[in-house]
């Protein structure tokens, strides 16, 4: 992409609204823009970010033999009244009337939709387990949304939801998504410590939240620090394995973390001191297991293999990507901006031309622009006439992970330079080399 | 996939709601379910097809230009107040007031939204053309939704709005979006011919709409014969040469094509008889050139080279992709069920195990399924206990357009039957020859 003929609306000043750095950073870098409280449009800087994410997400979902589908966002109130939550569920709900009159809200959440699609279709033990997910935009009405995307009323979510003849069943999907949350965070370049958690409105006996640890976090979590070092569950991870992934599962819960809600000082003081960690955290997941509490009052069974019908267990497992984008943030910064992991970086490279019209300059950065998209990048050449000064600052900000830069003395000796934005590390090689550290 | 874990309801019977024939393959074949009047789910078969035509529709965006973005689906009423298509929408429009009683609206299109992004951020004519695009979904309230999701109250949209300094830019702009859509739908499948429209409440002085023929269609169109052997142009079209483009586009518009709305009989009657083509017609894209009707009311507007203030050109560029599954359907089907075109198959090859439990039938199988996947492509294993009629209508019904058979006869002999989905061709092969034509 020609920076040139890009839309990426960096800011120079700081946005006055941003509370929280992460907010700041995607407003200065022009990856949001609100157009409503709690409301934002994704940038096309931002966009590619989240759409990377989401990839990450689905990949682990369906690798976890999740499978995707797409409800709407607008839902009959009629669903929420068979489960008993249009009325339970208050304000946060934004509720409609069509022209028709009839009464429809903007989908908070989709049990009672998926419970729907369930029952009308799924009849034997046969069919099961099942989980169906889907990434797809959410409305809140919270009453005092904050931080940007991190806490907005439109937001995109990815939930997903199990069927299971028997709690043992349920459990096993629940191990199997607990799994998948520990290898999607990790791969977002996140430490993510599942920790015990309320249920609030969803409902359930089980539940943990996905925390990760930030000082602007938003909870007070406490935890044994030695799950900082705990291993993630490999690619190869047998997700049909009962046993292995109870064994993932009891491993990841068999110390001591708990939000506030759920804080038992007691036994948080049994850790030993030097061990305990006491923080603010970031909840990027919640899932849940909740039991037959929708397939009860909404007809949602299949026959055994007893032949007697059974309500079927289920559980609810979200992760919100446009929330996740600022925790990645929050988590991975420094003065001067935005700092990437390389699986969720915008663009791979950004390739800096420091005097564009200098035809040796020029010619360097299109070879280089050139091979790297060849060679299946994505690459940023930013062929602007900034000044170069106002050009590292935004290259800096926007965080790609590696900047080759070609000023005209360096491509006079048929060299650039290459920097690591993270380390800040620079090093002057060939054209050559700069190429082929991506092309090989 | 394997198609015992897969969650695909087919149904049996035609479903009685279904008036065209997209509708009700559609909803036999599993790939949809309606939620609420005019608001569906898109079930997993169903997903994917969505998913292909969004790949497709954003290629070739992006292969003109266009960059990607995502606006949110609520929108503040201000803002619609602004360009004064509050109150001239009616009721088509889904007016909502959140907690705070504020008054918002679901989006039906978004030229208020993207022109207030343009207008916070772009100053200068340096930093045109720009052509924004996102894949949304939209609501519009219709008194009477029907025929699925060809015409639904909440579906998704690919829209695009170009930004240009001049009228003649704005030309330019258009034509880009002209060629890239004629490029799409050839790679659907489809072949739509762009016809002179009505500009209905999006305003303007040019519009195309593109049409597909068919039985079904809502619009009667008129239109010269010869649209249907026309060169769609190439995957290395310059969508920079202004001459090249606009070489398309007359090529393209030099013969007789209208709607009923601008029909004109006599210029119709001026076509040689056996030339006249007259039938129904789908409409699956809508483009509109409307200057400056939204950058006046909202000042929107740029610097020029004459370093004077300029009220921005804009067009804005609609394709359907829940629409058009079903015209895809629509276009290629038969008494058996859905044809799907090569590029926006759910799945790439079916392969069909006639046998399961008899070890050399689920050998093969297994090892078929692994060699595809492994090719990269997608394949549906069907491993259910069905019976072997069962499967054959099922593949035939989903319309995916390869199967392999492996029956014990065949397999037994180290060979496995392909059949041709579109041609109904079946031709006995060995296993490694049914691999290799795919792998190769």
């Amino acid at each position: 992409m020609r920076l040139s003929r890009y839309f990426m609306p960096i800011l120079k000043e700081n946005p006055k609204e941003a509370e929280i750095v992460s907010h700041r950073l995607m407003l200065r870098a022009g990856m949001i823009r609100q157009q409503s409280q709690g409301i934002y449009s994704w940038l096309p800087l931002g966009k590619r970010v989240l759409d990377k994410v989401n990839a990450i997400i689905r990949e682990e979902q369906n690798r976890a033999g999740a499978i995707e589908l797409s409800m709407p966002t607008l839902q009959s109130a009629e669903l929420w009244q068979e489960s008993g939550r249009y009325d339970a569920y208050g304000k946060e709900m934004l509720r409609i009337k069509d022209r028709q009159d009839r009464p429809m809200l903007y989908g908070p959440t989709n049990e009672e939709m998926v419970t729907d699609i369930f029952r009308s279709s799924v009849k034997s033990y046969k069919d099961l387990p099942l989980n169906l997910y889907h990434i797809q935009l959410k409305f809140r009405d919270e009453i005092r949304p904050r931080f940007g995307t991190m806490r907005s009323r439109e937001f995109m979510m990815k939930d997903a939801y199990s069927f299971d003849l028997t709690r043992e069943g349920a459990e096993h999907s629940y191990n199997k998504m607990f799994a998948a949350y520990l290898r999607t965070f990790e791969r977002l370049g996140l430490r993510a410590i599942p920790m015990r958690a309320d249920t609030g409105p969803i409902g359930g006996n089980l539940s943990h939240e996905f925390i990760i640890l930030a000082d602007t976090g938003e909870s007070e979590v406490f935890c044994h620090k030695d799950f900082v070092g705990f291993d993630i569950p490999g690619e190869n991870t047998d997700f049909d394995s009962v046993e292995g992934l109870k064994a993932i599962f009891d491993k990841w819960t068999s110390l001591y973390a708990a939000t506030s809600e759920m804080h038992d000082e007691a036994a948080f003081n049994a850790v030993p001191e030097g061990d305990r960690l006491s923080a603010r955290g970031i909840e990027v997941g919640h899932i849940f297991y909740f039991g037959t509490k929708y397939s009860e009052p909404m007809g949602a069974k299949v026959q055994g293999p007893d032949g007697k019908e059974h309500f079927v267990h289920m559980g609810s497992y979200g992760i919100g990507p446009t929330r996740l984008v600022p925790a990645i943030i929050e988590a991975s910064h420094d003065d001067n901006g935005i700092i990437w992991p390389a699986s969720v970086a915008p663009f791979d490279v950004v390739v800096i031309n420091m005097k564009v019209g200098d035809q040796a300059c020029d010619d360097t950065c299109e070879l280089i622009y050139a091979a790297l998209k060849k060679a299946g990048k994505d690459v940023l050449y930013d062929d602007t006439d900034d000044r170069a000064g106002t050009k590292f600052a935004t290259a800096d900000l926007i965080g790609v992970p590696v900047q080759i830069i070609a000023g005209p003395r360096a491509v006079a000796n048929g060299e650039v330079e290459v920097k690591d934005r993270k380390t800040g590390a620079r090093e002057t090689m060939t054209i050559e080399a700069a190429i082929n550290r991506f092309v090989a």
